[in-house]
């Protein structure tokens, strides 16, 4: 098991997670079952937090971007590690508020927040509102006025950087329905209006890369361009921006291709850049952010299954079904996705089949895996998928009207449900048959 | 607009549906909003059952396989439809149970039933399970012993037919999750261990080849197939098979690319096929079901959007915000589908520009669709979609912890709810803070 999960195989050869023994979990919540290793999830945290102490002074803030997994627990275990939060939704903000996170560390992202959402931002006492465009802007400026309050805002650049896995491009980011760009000068219109709005004050410069990124060099070449936006913007038109937003899209190790990451080298190689670049510019080195989200709890999660039918079609495939799917996770048939599997109740059965793992759902592109490695699984089996923790709960639906899973959160060998998981009264409760039917 | 959607332009130039102006709806509702025509509903019902009376003398049944869409609402105008529904999941067979619906009219589907769901469905004295493999066989007969009843079945047979269509969506071939194939004899050994269970009739075969097919012909060369299969079952092991079920998958016209059908075509074609072949075989015309899911509930859906910033990146990409997205509409994210949009608020207005519709959602693939033709389009317009009746809402997830839109069923004028909307409270009902975090 590689080292940045927080799982062992017990004498009984069962997959155990902080420190609760998979095959026990499944008799006491059932299956499908999420899993989310309180450890892991702190430990990533602290990985990202401590670097910025190290590296750059603590003049820094870790946002936990909620889109990955949000629920009231994870806000409230991100605020007790002292991080703040990426919020991309009026209901992101909502779960943030009942969790009781401290509204001035909630950083407001989305590309078309609606105008009752950066309402609800505004009086909820935001940090920032990360304003996506000048039409924005204008609605944020007007709600402003009519409440008489301010707002402290960033403002998301398309940095003309586009970082995919192993590559990176510096071209086509234009072509992006997030924030202004840069090379055609958008983001120098929008902070001459931002300036002209009495109401508005911009602070600060975001932008976010990719996804799944695992080189260094992106987010290097992604600084110079943001610190140059910065020189610019206070030599031309005398705007003083004193935070740097980088975004999220750190990598994070699914199966033995991808490689493990060590979170710090990010933050220092980053660091180090901007000291250098302000050093050259003479600007004064900038508040940094940075968003983690998939890579705080990704491998913070598993989800565990039982195995149905298990059918071997001779000289074609053999198919494991599972009792959920893409209702749980629909990553595989939306980008098709990569995991590891293991067989929680077998650990030591050596892999050594080539399986197809399908859902249960009617519909052929609900598979989990495609020709994946696995012990020969028979009916019965506990199948437990790894590193589910990031966007698997967050992008569930009730698809074929399944209920969603619950999320057990697990420490110490203890689980407590983070998540109700839903029942058949769930599915049906907006149901409304009119009288008239 | 084409003459399968029951909508029309008034004299202000708004879309209208089911004799409900999209503006006043958005008014009333806000937006996102599902909107569902009644009278297009029940048209598509009427085709298909009329069709099984017109060609077929009766003998047949249309089961409205409420996947697509399935509420307590729909499944009550199904029933008053004559219709029989096809469920695939315990969800599905509690809507159908909490909407009244006549239990031995309702068909259960699906690769891998739990043994809980195959319980419920024989305790609600459901009309046909439809097992798909040995392994389901074994545990609904050891379940029947265990309740002292019995259970009628079909089973699910992979003809080996390949419909031209999305690769995703493929269902015939022997590579597929679904059902026991013909060609390799597994439906023989199916067939002979069912007749050996006592608790356990066979009575029917099933069969899905795909999904959007446009041609006559693989439904008719399905036919030969599973004609074939009953009479070598009837010959060689004396097990007589009474009900033919071809299931769903007839094409549905969502641009003006694909092809517009008289789904009547098919019920006609397959009728003549079906008698034709059994006076070969020298076999009595079996009773036969058809299962439309897209085809009853496609056309019959639109969703109102409210248009937010729009982003004209001159020579790069013209992005259109929408105040909803994958949430709300993952077809785009899984397939790639493609959708006709309008301006609902000004339908006259040219479709002279190439725009890419943008959801609200944290995500670059968070589209609706890329490069398609609509009317110079402004922040307040309102976007209809039109054609999102099927796997729309069914498929919606909470994705940002955005809320579901509601659902409204309209008809002469007249909006009822059918689905509540969702607001933040819907969003954390669920989630728990454990009192020692």
């Amino acid at each position: 098991m590689a080292e940045n999960r927080n799982i062992y195989v017990n004498e009984k050869d069962h997959l155990v997670i902080g420190g609760c023994d998979s095959v026990e979990l499944v008799k006491e919540f059932g299956t499908p079952l999420y899993v989310m290793d309180e450890y892991t999830i702190r430990n990533n945290m602290r990985i990202f937090k401590n670097a910025f102490d190290e590296f750059y002074e603590g003049k820094g803030l870790v946002l936990y971007a909620s889109k990955a997994f949000c629920t009231t627990a994870i806000c409230r275990i991100a605020h007790q590690e002292g991080l703040g939060l990426d919020v991309v939704s009026g209901g992101e903000l909502y779960t943030a508020k009942k969790a009781g996170f401290p509204m001035e560390k909630v950083y407001f992202h989305g590309n078309n927040k609606s105008p009752k959402e950066l309402s609800e931002a505004l009086d909820s006492g935001i940090g920032r509102i990360v304003v996506d465009s000048v039409h924005e802007l204008t609605v944020l400026n007007s709600l402003c006025q009519e409440k008489g309050v301010n707002a402290r805002i960033s403002v998301r650049v398309k940095p003309g950087i586009e970082a995919h896995t192993h590559d990176y491009i510096l071209t086509g980011q234009i072509d992006s329905k997030f924030g202004v760009a840069v090379e055609n000068g958008e983001i120098f219109e929008f902070a001459r209006m931002a300036k002209c709005f009495e109401n508005i004050e911009l602070v600060g410069l975001h932008c976010h890369i990719g996804s799944q990124i695992f080189e260094l060099e992106p987010f290097e070449k992604t600084v110079q361009v943001m610190l140059k936006v910065m020189a610019d913007l206070k030599e031309r038109y005398g705007i003083v921006i004193t935070e740097l937003n980088l975004g999220g899209g750190y990598g994070v190790q699914y199966t033995e291709e991808d490689d493990y990451i060590h979170y710090a080298k990010y933050i220092k190689s980053v660091s180090d850049t901007v000291k250098k670049i302000c050093g050259e510019y003479g600007l004064e080195t900038p508040f940094i952010l940075m968003e983690p989200g998939r890579a705080i709890v990704a491998n913070a999660g598993i989800t565990l299954y039982t195995v149905g039918p298990v059918k071997d079609i001779k000289n074609v495939r053999k198919y494991v079904a599972i009792d959920g799917g893409m209702s749980d996770n629909p990553r595989y048939a939306l980008y098709e996705s990569k995991y590891t599997f293991v067989l929680a109740n077998r650990m030591s059965a050596p892999k050594d089949q080539i399986v197809t793992v399908a859902g249960k759902h009617c519909e052929s592109g609900d598979l989990l895996g495609k020709d994946v490695p696995l012990a020969d699984v028979k009916p019965g089996d506990i199948l437990a998928v790894l590193d589910t923790g990031a966007y698997n709960y967050s992008m569930s639906m009730n698809y074929n009207r399944t209920g969603r899973p619950p999320v057990v959160l697990v420490k110490d060998g203890k689980a407590r449900v983070i998540v109700k998981g839903e029942d058949y009264e769930d599915i049906v409760r907006n149901d409304i048959i009119p009288e008239d039917l």
